[in-house]
């Protein structure tokens, strides 16, 4: 039946204008915003300004049926693009089937903050979470895309730093290595609506600039010694050339006796959840992370 | 949490005796049967025997709360032993969860009747339900161990002949091919309290009886050409020797752009989910398996 819609999906992105001028940073951003605005913010969520870590974030709570836990979400966008606001639809279907209630966290960016300023912000901001009395089995954490990886990080900072690991981790599309190989680079190079490996490429230079690829918090995907990680959830769109990152990081996760699920959804693109207004598929993987997400946040 | 709960299985199943005597087909369905019958048939399900394509089936049905739709179970038992009754917990676990009816079915075993013996009656099974009026979109196809790979096998045979493909198909710990290998054959040899290489080598013989491994009916993992299958749920324990079937079964689903999630939990041995009333993560498994498939059986 979604045969359809998946193709309808992809005829969608395939008339996506990309301009022919390389575009400065700013305007980058803003064609993401203005991108990721087309998805809807479902209603029945209420949305507060928030500080964390002396950062920016969006406390997202549901206006029913709330269940203790929260989700500590991280933003996708390359490590360079994207707010809380540009997840804001994703984050607030995850809120709704939950009843969790999510924080969804402003992270600092390259190439003004590259490497590791991102991956110090989210785990400061994991900790104060902390500090502030919520218990580590009572918090998920989230992300999509460069978000994914974010989550990756912080959840080994915990572990590395003798700080209770979250819940469990929940990841949608993890690019999670910014010098990557693979053989979805190869094999989904024609079908990958929004990615080719030249530009992964650029954008995992800019977030580096000029540091050291080849360590656990750069490069997570490929280098994180998992052992001790919490149960993981890694969704992914069968169409992305991203796919073999989701694959490498499972197969880690499994080398190192952690629970994990790898839950590919074919014939879709990188983050397809958002597409949950148009396609079937996304709803059901928001359904099945929400279960993953409910098993593992203690009710207590 | 259930931490203790692994480490308990993992202790319980160390003691459980393993007669030093080679035991003969009825000594070894016997002893499978008295060690199945240790796990629990909940309340809350009528069973009928019923007959189904010239074969022995148990029809289970939820006492309330019953939805449409039909799971066709294949029980385990290395293609040589086991019944209905021997995976009665699982399937009656199942029909509660997702308050679908269940039929299971009684299929041909080794050594009296060999490969392709089962696997001609489990495709038979399902042929017969769609001749009765249901249709391929109300049924998931789901198995244990070899009956796993039955599964596995039925919606192949499907696909070749131009049958509609079931609704999904889920394998628990799925044993597809007789003649394995695999980095978990090694890796997780110490770990793993039921199987040994040897044992599994030993049972594939049983089961071949001399015909050729190499075709995809007789070796579904490592042969299968996916293309068209339905979506796919394998659950499996991270101490396994027999993990990287579910692996390789998973890996040749996605390149064939199936829908598939792969869904290991650590630290617990093959089909781990009969355990249900002493380990968390086996109700939490079944939550996600039942989740699963009501997500695809259409309710109409």
């Amino acid at each position: 039946m979604s045969a359809e819609q998946r193709q309808g999906i992809r005829q969608m992105l395939a008339r996506t204008p990309t301009g022919s001028e390389p575009k400065n940073i700013e305007e980058q951003r803003e064609g993401f915003a203005t991108m990721m605005s087309a998805f809807q913010v479902p209603a029945g969520v209420t949305r507060t300004d928030i500080e964390l870590a002396g950062r920016r974030a969006v406390l997202v709570e549901p206006v029913r049926d709330a269940r203790p836990g929260t989700m500590l979400y991280f933003h996708g966008g390359s490590f360079a693009l994207g707010s809380p606001e540009t997840a804001m639809s994703l984050t607030a279907h995850l809120v709704l089937r939950t009843g969790m209630r999510a924080i969804s966290f402003d992270y600092r960016l390259a190439p003004e903050d590259p490497f590791p300023a991102g991956v110090k912000d989210c785990f400061a901001a994991y900790r104060e979470l902390l500090e502030q009395g919520n218990t580590a089995e009572s918090i998920a954490v989230v992300g999509d895309s460069a978000g994914g990886a974010m989550s990756v990080t912080t959840a080994l900072s915990a572990r590395n730093q003798g700080v209770p690991v979250p819940a469990c981790v929940v990841c949608f599309s993890p690019g999670g290595d910014p010098m990557r190989s693979g053989g979805s680079l190869v094999s989904r190079r024609d079908r990958d609506p929004f990615f080719t490996p030249e530009a992964l490429q650029a954008s995992g230079e800019r977030y580096l600039a000029g540091a050291n690829p080849d360590t656990e918090m750069a490069s997570p995907i490929s280098r994180a010694d998992m052992s001790g990680f919490p149960p993981l959830l890694v969704q992914v769109g069968g169409d992305e050339i991203l796919l073999d990152d989701s694959v490498h990081l499972t197969e880690r996760a499994r080398e190192a006796d952690v629970d994990v699920v790898l839950d590919v959804t074919a014939g879709v693109p990188h983050v397809f959840q958002a597409f949950v207004d148009h396609l079937d598929e996304a709803g059901l993987a928001l359904d099945r992370a929400a279960l993953f997400i409910t098993q593992h946040v203690a009710r207590g």
